[in-house]
Order: structure tokens, then sequence, then C-alpha cells
């Protein structure tokens, strides 16, 4: 049976590439050029943000789409404007899900049944208001984070079969403090191996065509022993892998997270989507930034063709 | 110095009544006559649902407002609806502040620090747009989720400190699960523990009149042993505690988390809010439900205090 990391599989081997750009948008290095005429229609304010974040976005995805399998909104940089965020999120990932792209919703929910059951049934499935039955965000795969344990988890497993969504959850996180409890350790073996078991023991029932399940995990690249470990911990479960980049992890750190030359999916955000801020890519700035992007997409791929294919 | 903990003790005991009121609405128990205006107008659509919760939220705060110092509106249950959910929650918030009411926004983030920050800036700060400063969200506390450690925790003590603002983290969840990660043994204690201590101690620069922190912890009642060790753990920690009510915690599992009759501040959502729904106040079903909502809030303030003060 197919599921949705088949699907994600299938396109990282269609464009050869097991990238993910993260879309976190930040006014801070958008062109004025793009935010220009949402100002002056909206002025500065949550709607002026949101809109020009979209733009921005859409700019980001139309050059990025022929490249890439999936992006990687995160919704936190659209939640901090209200409702008009909120609207600039969910136009972002149908507008990304219109150019072909497998949209991993950056959301990191974690609550209890009655509450998950909201986020569930809002980003990956359908809420029932009052019998009729109405799509909102429609992402296919969301991150949720797993501190309140199976209950908290279990409400999106049935939104995970009947949609053809899939899950990444947290497990070993990329910043520099995620050992201060992840790392923690407890018979023997740290806590995040001890997610990493429970996420690899949740994934079992979905396993699909590839052997990989619809619910993976979040590992980051920045931590190369525990990526390891957790690579032959959970040999069915794909790996979405934070750190490429901007956080400094190097080709080896990268490469254990594989196996076969599949088996994750590597995001890089600022690193593609600021690239124009970059020495690097500084000739293409203010007008041209989307020739930075384009360029910075082509140069990740070629990287990782060299770190997993080589 | 005052901080935010010290205006909602003050609150506690202007009331005598350290409760607050879990903000979950859900379509199932919202009565029809509050949702028939908001559908003949918007339609069963996402707007028209939000529409309907911000209605009887108003309905609820009304009346609840005498009686309680708090309101936690938990945001998973306006999400669900995209951009129009999260209008009904930002007027919802604005509301309970007008009506006096401290505002726990039940959001329970938790992310790397640039995601952070635009979580905390939305939240309890002010968002820049481009030399615009602009308050969104505008709760008074927040809760958040430990697992990535404190650079996650970081970017929101700025705020606490400029905006006056509050934090809830999750230490020991109330869910029948949450033992899953939160009680494995490391070097001899809990993770929650561990997490209780990281808590205590990210808190200490903010303590406030009543010797609490702005920095306080979610404690689930309905695990009493643990709730008990976290008390002795953290003295200046102030708990939210969730699990009274429909959870089943009781009066001896509430009891423990308070200190000379402060330190906690109790949670009930569905018991308050869909008090209708229950054997125990269906006569005030339909139109009357708003006196379903005034006797359990009494009720559940009269058993409080002879818990906590008795």
């Amino acid at each position: 049976m197919d599921n949705i990391t088949d699907v994600l599989i299938d396109k990282i081997k269609e464009k050869s590439n097991p990238a993910v750009v993260g879309l976190d948008p930040q006014l801070s290095f958008i062109p004025d050029c793009v935010k220009e005429s949402s100002y002056k229609q909206f002025g500065k304010t949550a709607k002026g943000a949101s809109e020009a974040i979209f733009e921005f976005n859409k700019y980001v995805i139309d050059v990025i789409a022929p490249y890439v399998p999936a992006v990687k909104p995160q919704i936190a940089m659209y939640e901090q404007f209200g409702a008009h965020g909120i609207d600039a999120f969910v136009r972002t990932v149908q507008f990304a899900k219109e150019r072909g792209l497998v949209v991993i919703g950056d959301v990191k929910r974690g609550d209890i049944a009655s509450t998950a059951k909201c986020y569930s049934d809002g980003h990956i499935g359908r809420v029932d208001i009052d019998g009729e039955s109405v799509s909102v965000y429609d992402e296919d795969f969301i991150t949720i984070n797993p501190y309140l344990g199976y209950d908290s988890v279990e409400p999106y497993l049935s939104n995970l079969e009947k949609y053809g969504k899939g899950l990444f959850v947290l497990v070993k996180t990329s910043n520099p403090n995620s050992g201060e409890i992840q790392d923690l350790y407890t018979s023997g073996i740290a806590v995040h191996e001890k997610v990493g078991e429970l996420v690899a023991n949740w994934g079992k029932t979905s396993i699909g065509r590839y052997g990989y399940s619809a619910i993976g995990a979040v590992v980051g690249a920045t931590h190369r022993t525990q990526a390891e470990n957790l690579r032959a911990l959970m040999p069915s479960t794909f790996f979405l892998v934070p750190g490429y980049g901007a956080q400094g992890a190097t080709a080896e750190d990268i490469a254990v997270c594989f196996k076969n030359g599949i088996g994750a999916i590597v995001n890089s955000s600022r690193g593609i989507i600021a690239a124009h801020t970059s020495r690097k890519y500084a000739r293409f700035a203010g007008e041209f930034f989307t020739r930075s992007v384009l360029q910075a997409v082509i140069d990740m791929r070629e990287d990782l063709r060299g770190i997993v294919w080589n």
C-alpha cells in the first residue's frame, strides 16, 4: 500500500534531490521590491506583512518547484501575524501543492487527546461543522511534539490512514540545548532513543512500498552520533533532517541519516530563501533575489547528491 | 517588583477562587440558539463556526467574570478553523481582558530560537513590521513545551520582563500516557522532575511579591505523587493544574498542588462551559445554558474553597 512517504520518496527520486526548502519568511530579508506593494495597499500592518510574505513565497516556490520535492512552511512565521498570517500560511500550502510539491507543515503541536483531535482534523483531516465536512490547512505532513506520550499522538493516526497523510515526530532536534532533556539517560539509553523506539513502534502499521512508515522522525544533523544511533534504531522511519547550512551540519553529519541513498530529507530554510543576504550570492540582491534562490537550491542539490549518492 | 503572577494571585484573592475556566468551545455542545445566527449569516463554514464559538465565549465570559480570576482559551479549538478561528481566538482574548480577567493562552508552543522568537513576539510581545511595532495576540500568559531545552525558552524571557507577561511550562501533564516520556527515570529522578528543576531555575530572575516566578509550571492533578514531589521541588513556581472535573482528579489530588492556600490555579474546561450537557445541570439546557455555567462555576468555587482553604 502506498503511503505519503512513498509519494515523497518518488518525488525525491524524480528530482534526484533529497532536499526540502523551509518557508520561514522574515520581513528582515524580504526584498523591498516585494514588500512595497503590500505595504502600499495595506500599510505596515499584520495584513500588509502577511501579504508580503505570501508574495515572497510565491516567487520562491515558482523558482524552486522544478528542483525540490517538498517545502516546509514554519507556521510560527505566519501565526505571529494573527489571522492574516494564518491565511497566508494556508494560501502558501495550497500554492505549493498546486506546483506539485509535498508540503510539510512545521507546526510542532503536542496536546492531550481532545485537543490533539482539533489539530489533527484542522491540519491533516477535515473539521466537522455540524454535518459539513470542511478541509482547512490540508498539509501532507505535519511535525508534532511527543512530550505528552501516545494518547497525544493517537488522534492523528486515523487521519493518516483516511486522508493519506504523514507525521514527523520530534525525536532529536538540531538546536544547541536539545540535549538538556532529549539526551538524559534512562535505563542505559537516552530519552531521544526511547522516543525513537516509541515513534518506530507507533509507525509499524503504516509502512509503505519503500519500507518506510507514514510516521517519520525529526532528527537534527547537528548531532552526528545521536543521528547515527537513531538511524540504526529506526530502520523503517523516514527522517526529516534540520541543521544543514546555517546551523552548521557537515556532509558526514548528513550522510549518517541515510541508508542506501534514501531514508531522509534534508531541510534548508534561510540558506535558500535568504540566500541573497549571504556573501556568496550577494550579486543577486534586490529585484534579482530569485536568481540567488535558484542558484542556492541548485548548489544544495549538487552538494547533497555528492553526500548521499557519491 | 510585581510580576504577572502577583497580578494573578491578587485576582485569586479578590475572587476567593483559585480557578481558571478553560475556553475550549466545541460546536457539539454549543446550544443551537447560539449557533443559529452565525450559521444563518455565514453558513456552516469555518467562518460560521468561528463566529459561533466567539458568540458562545462572550456568553460564558460575561457569566463567569465576577467569579473567576482567569480564563484559559485553548488555541487548537480555534486554529482548526484557520484564519477565522484565529480571529475568534484573538477577539476572545481581548473580550476576556476587557472583563478584567487574566488570560492564559494555552498554545503549548515549543521550537528552536529563531522560531520561538516569532511565537514570543506574536503571543506575549509585539511584532516588528519594518519599524511599526504591532500587538497581535496579547495574552497575559502562554503555555510552552520544554522538549527542545533552554534555547527554545530563552526568546520568551525578554518579553516577560518588557511586557509583564508570564509562561506556564509543561512539566507533568494530566493525560493518561504522560508518563511514557515524562516519568522515565534518569540518574535517580524522573524526567518531569528534571524538567521541574530546569523550570524553577529559568524562573529565578522573575520572582514577584508573593515569592512566585513569572515562569510557572503545568502540573496535572491526576498524578498525585508526582504533583506532591514537584510542589516540594519547586517552591517558587506557580502551578497551572489541569485534571479537575472531567479528567477525574480528587480533592486530595488538588490539595497537594497548593501550599498555605496559594501556589496554584485549577483549570476546568468542559466541566464549566459544557455543564449543560451533564446530568447534574441538565435542567439548564438550551437557551438557559448560561445558568448552568453560572451554577457550575459557583459549585467549583465552593468545592475548591473547601479543598484549599478548609
